[in-house]
């Protein structure tokens, strides 16, 4: 059997592999970051570095707690936003992995009263109407609408609820998932949904999207299926890799 | 002459390069399958193992009969929407290919009630509107929206009828064609069209499709010059390819 | 000083480097030709065989009579509308260079009552509204709308006119330029022109267009530059060139 | 301490490398240009020959006063409108880079009466609506619409005001920044931004814009992140620069 050392190797592993992926599918561009929850101390949870993800690495991978103290930071500059983490960590017992980024094709749907809702089966985990996450509300209208403290990231927290992808106005998305592979899935197919969703909706007539029967059952389905598309996901992006130019 | 059991090779090295093709032209991604009929059993088919199609070899082409039947599993998965395949090749003699996928133009034209029809004449094959598989109507309100059994595969055959693409309500498409070739032909020009017709509409004037004369001739034609669009995907599919990384 | 069979060499190097760019700058798929005039002899044109642009090398350069008789055809198949290019060579002495393709944001405006209009300085070259050619008007309601014999050649000319692009209902456009280079740039910012217009339709405001003295005066300038874009176009082209899979 | 001299050594390196950069990321093709003033003497500004940027390199670089003379120029052609420029710095101390070019998700904007203002954070530093420079106000109706002379760069310059952007109608945008990672920056965020300020408002609804105060603090915030970015932006360019084909 795996020990939990192991399996944070894993996990650490992995994570690597979710910053370079979501960065070649265009999910994150030089800012976003993506954590993942410690299975030695589910307290604590990994995270890069303040570093664009498409260049991250092992070391730059640190450990947190969740008061977002650094375990051993050797000098790395942290994430500003890194309460997202913290408090999703802390309200759902279920989410081992969360990723923030600035989605393109999802900022719209956070910035429009129209709603993001699943239209394609591939991104049924929406279930039904993504909530958005207005930070008027909670910071006042003053703020740099960056996720600063923990109070901002506990009233994120509570807008996810027990959703999976919660918008961002005039800001990104942040999703979830029981694994690092069904965040990065989640991620990604939240963006393609949005996508679709917008063209739909411009063709001008009427949608058909999913009920949440539908949304709900297909969502557990493809939530089993992950490893067909990380596959490739990490195929590419392994053969896109940069490396650093020399000196 | 060929004998059927060259045929069968060469469809299989087709097949192989259309899974390759179709990743590398956007019309699947991760999921998304192809099959080709047998030559010399023409109640078999030939379909890969449940893998992501950009990464398929011809190791992974497995052999079914129309029961779904694997002829030599040697423990590979199927895929779990196999009936999609065997239920057309069931009720159309003449289709020797299938392809089932998620064309991201195409999910849009699904979702809404307003008609996917040819504006440009490489897609003339669609020849007027395309019928669009609603899954409600035959498996009800609670369905994962898969074809995950023999009823299922046999309703969208059936709203395929004579047609060539039918799509499938917040799922994707499913086209076909009288060989692998020709099949991977009407796939890519149904997304483009789609795009386009997209892109037409919101220009907001009056749009001219083809007519049903028109689209039924230069479909013909198209069909007999699917070798020299071919030429150029395989040769971009298998530059593009990725090789599985190291141990 | 160059003789006529050095400008006609030259010639030939440019329209190969032509199909290659208008591939890779996506403005041809595995369909489309670009056509220049013979300097030694201005009633002859060369233009490849019947290949996808992408592939062509010079080996697959054929010269043609204004009557598209080959003058030394050594089994190579022709286009079929081979017409498109005589005609407009017949009546336009000023044209060198013709290219015909399936500019996939240009398709939408060919099927639309909206004129695609010069929104961008860099498609100045197209002074107004952008003609389009009904194919009924000259073959009926049951064409397969090929430009398939000198007839509808001669009505695709007569609707150029004066101007630098035709647009094709249901099918294309035709590109017309004083040298190779003129009309490979004409044919790419045609392209970027249509989305540009496309997209500041759907914005919903009022536009203002480039005015006939705009257009006129920026389109001379440009067409005195095409060497900068060219040296970057051939560049990418070369680097992103397929090599055929060996035997 | 660096000497100015050592700094402007770096300003030329940087400037080699935005050309390259901002050509990677589609924010200007074979045309547009990029500047830095030198720090030696800040009433002269480094700026390529005439070329398209992704083939600029330091060997390409000139020096020119601020009334567009070059220093040195070596028999190499300017860029026609290097007025933009000069009129630039001499008006906003506070600039140490001009960027101009033809952004195409820009260039809607500003041929619409529609404004452009910022819908996602990484913008802020449009601050509110963007200001669009209209040539015919200055150079009449019948100019080409180039910034060909002091008196045209001036009126821009004019336009801009104490903003980071601005809107050329017809023609492209203008972007400055306090060194030249942040106008890079700036340029690449203008044209995301408008591609999702678009998006929006197709979708239908009513849209939550940024207020100035939100704009305005992040703006300032990601000012400080420029390196960033900049890491990943600079290896890809790298990766994808294009060798001169050999003699």
């Amino acid at each position: 059997m795996k020990t939990a050392e192991q399996e944070d190797s894993e996990r650490i592993a992995d994570l690597v592999l979710a910053n370079r992926i979501l960065a070649d599918q265009g999910v994150v561009d030089g800012f976003g970051h993506v954590s993942v929850r410690s299975a030695r101390n589910p307290k604590h949870y990994f995270i890069a570095r303040s570093r664009a993800p498409a260049l991250v690495t092992a070391d730059d991978i640190m450990e947190y707690d969740l008061d977002d103290q650094p375990i051993d930071s050797r000098g790395r500059t942290p994430y500003l936003e890194r309460f997202i983490h913290s408090e999703i960590y802390k309200v759902r017992p279920d989410v081992q992995s969360v990723i923030h980024g600035h989605s393109p094709a999802v900022i719209p749907f956070g910035a429009s009263d129209v709603p993001l809702r699943p239209i394609s089966h591939m991104a049924g985990f929406l279930v039904r109407e993504v909530p958005v996450f207005e930070i008027r509300a909670t910071g006042g209208n003053e703020t740099d609408l960056l996720i600063r403290n923990k109070a901002l990231g506990a009233a994120l927290a509570q807008k996810l609820g027990n959703a999976t992808v919660v918008l961002m106005r005039g800001h990104g998305d942040t999703v979830v998932g029981q694994s690092i592979k069904t965040a990065v899935f989640h991620a990604i197919y939240t963006e393609l949904n949005a996508r679709m969703e917008a063209e739909a909706l411009r063709l001008g007539g009427k949608i058909t999207f999913l009920n949440e029967i539908e949304a709900a059952k297909i969502g557990e389905q493809f939530d089993k299926l992950v490893d067909r598309p990380w596959e490739i996901w990490k195929i590419q992006a392994l053969s896109h890799a940069q490396p650093a130019p020399g000196p």
